[in-house]
């Protein structure tokens, strides 16, 4: 006598544009280019498309487990290069145009990838790219014309995607792989480190997207269109390239335009129920409308996630779009969704993070890694685990795990009763002084609430008697002015009186890193070890 | 130089159960017993009774692997007994308390159950089941005070289960298994043919489950309670056992009372937000509060299936509770979900099932399997394919699905041009005549909706000329009369003429199966060989 057992079935992520295709062929991937050109394309028509890339890729000699390169916008095209990429087994690996020349020919160094696919207006950096790394033999152009490439010899090939794939013939190797092969690669933004590989799997982005679309998450269906403003060279643009297949919702696509007239008029036009994108982005969408008077009727949430929320731009964009809020936390490591506010939560704030779903552990430990005993209204390092979550990054062998499994996230935060998440701080900044901790995040928050404020950074700085001691740096909004001693005054009363800085520092512009947070990396160098060095000063400017 | 990669993590459905317990401590499991007396218990509460089981079977010498039976109805000692059976690895055997003891005990013999988990009402059954059985060597008490049972010696041992959780000792093993390991064992019911095992496994029920919690398919949340009038004992009561538990939501047991007073007192005190049952109960709550004049201002929406859905009992059900009705349809070797209608569908239709949620594809084939060519607009033999598909029947060394992967339903039925889904029959009740298909389902349908008729089934008859010829039986309405002539004549025009019912036959009450549909099997075995028996005759009596 055997068992029974239940059919075997691979959670490749092909089958999300193959239900697509069968269930809802006609519901739309739309793509806003410059210029107020849209095009727009059925599920079915745009997976024999990717199929057709595919079959490209194989022309070229790509495998299963290979890694092919894309530098490119949120398009159509790109969606298509995504499916084409993943559907055979190769890896898509993404490459954040706001990184440098040298960071990105670094990182195909690691990956090895032969194929580049580029948008056309991002051809002059792919020919800074390839002039540093031998990886690149062949690159494919979308969304636009074939521009002249100025590489140094020996050049890549350099093709228009659309014209190998109106040639592109024969049947494709579509879906044929085990669950736990690689789909994707994502290095880190690396504000705080060297960039490192995520290397995503199948499954791990199958269950992602499974998570994500819980009713209590972001809860899609295919009554929504969604706007997805979040770009897809980051972290799988949160995993919407897949959902939205998966549930046949419309996909909105805005090209490389986020601001606030462009993502307004997709949305009036595209009947936008869902947006999803960091909390800049939604500011600069109130700013027009708040100029321009216009309304966006369809659109009933947005999830914002990536950079800490401000309570009164969460107010402000609740208030002036006539939307709920989501705020949640993620990380490249994570897939990357980690926790989120439910869409029906009557109590929301934008100081927690929400809650996680099931399929993703938290677990608050001491700096060592010892379980706190008590895991609610204390604040800890938060570890997390689950099957979306890292295990080793790319190319290392060593895991990214402890010995039980736990991710360390490198973030402080706390659980309130309710399980509501509250970052912290990073445990990478905190400053040590008189051997005991200092959390800049908590200074940082209280110092840019000041209307004066528009952002605030404290690091440490070594200190003979106490180790280290902290510097404040702030950058004051338009027309505004504050005193050191106000500042400093500010804070007396609301942190222990050693948490206060020992100076205040005034920049003209906070160095941000390629996903918009402070580089701290960067104020370490100019300003960590003071006195100031005389080129940091001549680019900062007193102000009050 | 290695890929990187994602986390090993089972998908096994004691991490619901661990998820509920950890964010969800307090969220509830409410039971109602007879005489209104209520239980209450959170999940984290819940999580450690659940492994005082697994300790009292651990103790018992069951393994990982081993079956271990239930016969008892949704209460919270049983989805206790659920997860400590599931949670260790062991595999829970639902026994069906409306079958027979030589049924039950034919099922025990397959699965070699040792340990049998009973309720304290159903302990007369338990004696005639295991006076037919060998397998049985210890029986649990649940859900009332230890009865004296009288079987035929060697009697198994019998403890109650509160009095054994009380001495459970030590650390359990749980969820350290594979994720393709055996959960449950659920026989079909076998109106059609004999009853047949259908082994569960802890992927195929955790991804049941997480499909299951689409916003568009039941989405449920943390914020919902959720009244579960599917027995336990059939087919995972449609996975709301694990679906509760993994996002928080309230899980309301009505016990073995589904009356319409018992459900509306229960929706009522729990401020049951969804419901779920086949259309019966559903009907005999209206009927309640029709008499009663009460409402259920919680309930928002009803999700119905195991049984077609009659339109004017769908609309009285919407406008009488105030309710969304999402019609659905499953099987056992499903797990069971298989389609559902949206709740935010603006066009609801009781003829349709709904459509498929990613994780479960369909096809339409002809009879011999061959996919037709054309998918929408036309009826075919039903196949489907998913992860919590069944591959093998309990015991069987053959596969139940053919070469390319798709288990035959054995329903019949159409796709229109939005996915959705209609049954049209059950292609075992195909009845050919001269060659030709007729569909009883067509003619039943039609029957069955004239106001003089309570229920119809049409069967075949061996036909010398023709092969076969159908002959309709009817159970008229109380107090309801019309003529052979004028039910035929009814059907003229509406079907093809050779499809109509050579004979009219009155059954006085309709047989039905242990789950509530007419039993073809019994009726073909009473009047299928015609002329009728003296003894069915005596069964029916003319009521027109």
């Amino acid at each position: 006598m055997t068992d029974g057992t239940m059919q075997t079935y691979a959670l490749t992520l092909n089958k999300f544009l193959d239900h697509a295709a069968k269930w809802h062929a006609q519901a739309e991937v739309v793509t806003s280019h410059a210029g107020g050109v849209t095009d727009r394309i059925g599920y079915a028509a745009l997976k024999a498309r990717a199929m057709r890339v595919t079959a490209v890729l194989a022309g070229q000699g790509v495998h299963a487990g290979d890694r092919v390169a894309t530098l490119a916008w949120n398009t159509q095209a790109h969606v298509e290069a995504w499916y084409g990429i993943m559907g055979m087994g190769a890896v898509c690996h993404t490459l954040n145009p706001r990184l440098t020349a040298p960071q990105l020919a670094s990182m195909l160094d690691q990956s090895r990838a032969r194929i580049l696919i580029v948008s056309a207006d991002l051809a002059p950096l792919a020919a800074q790219i390839v002039a540093r790394t031998a990886s690149v033999a062949h690159i494919f152009v979308i969304d636009g014309e074939l521009p002249e490439l100025r590489a140094a010899p020996p050049n890549p090939a350099v093709s228009a995607l659309e014209a190998a794939l109106a040639e592109a013939e024969g049947e494709t190797a579509w879906g044929a792989f085990e669950e736990t092969a690689p789909s994707g690669l994502c290095f880190t933004s690396g504000t705080t480190g060297k960039p490192k590989g995520v290397s995503y799997t199948h499954r791990a982005c199958y269950l992602h997207t499974l998570r994500q679309l819980q009713a209590g998450v972001m809860g899609l269906t295919s009554s929504d269109a969604v706007l997805v403003a979040v770009p897809m060279f980051h972290a799988n643009a949160w995993g919407l390239p897949f959902a939205a297949p998966a549930v046949g919702a419309r996909l909105v696509l805005p090209g490389r335009l986020t601001d606030g007239a462009s993502l307004a008029r997709l949305i009036q036009s595209e009947g936008v129920t869902m947006a999803v994108g960091v909390p800049t982005v939604w500011l600069g969408l109130v700013e027009h409308l708040e100029n321009s008077g216009g309304e966006l009727p369809s659109l009933t949430r947005i999830m914002v996630g990536g950079a800490p929320m401000a309570p009164a731009l969460m107010d402000r964009i609740e208030q002036r779009l006539g939307v709920i809020v989501q705020t949640s936390w993620g990380m490249t490591e994570l897939s990357p969704l980690g926790t989120s506010a439910p869409p029906a939560d009557p109590v929301r704030s934008a100081a927690t993070s929400g809650r996680p779903a099931i399929g993703i552990d938290l677990l608050l430990t001491d700096a060592e890694g010892v379980p706190l005993a008590e895991q609610r209204d204390v604040e800890g390092h938060l570890r997390v685990r689950g099957p979306s979550v890292i295990e080793r990054y790319f190319g290392q062998e060593e895991p990214a795990t402890d010995a039980d499994g736990w991710f360390d996230t490198g973030d402080l935060a706390r659980l309130d009763h309710r399980g509501n998440l509250y970052i912290t701080g990073r445990s990478k900044d905190l400053i040590k002084s008189g051997g005991e901790w200092i959390n800049p995040s908590e200074i940082e928050a209280l110092v840019a609430a000041l209307p004066q404020v528009s952002q605030a950074a404290v690091i440490g700085r070594p200190d003979q008697k106490w180790g280290e001691r902290p510097i404040l740096l702030v950058e004051l909004a338009e027309r505004r002015s504050i005193t050191d001693h106000a500042l400093l005054q500010f804070l007396s009363g609301q942190v222990a009186p050693w948490w206060i800085p020992d100076k205040v520092l005034r920049v003209h512009s906070m160095p941000l890193g390629p996903t918009g947070k402070i580089d701290k990396l960067k104020l370490k160098a100019e300003y960590g070890s003071g006195p100031e060095a005389s080129d940091a000063i001549s680019r900062t400017r007193a102000v009050s």
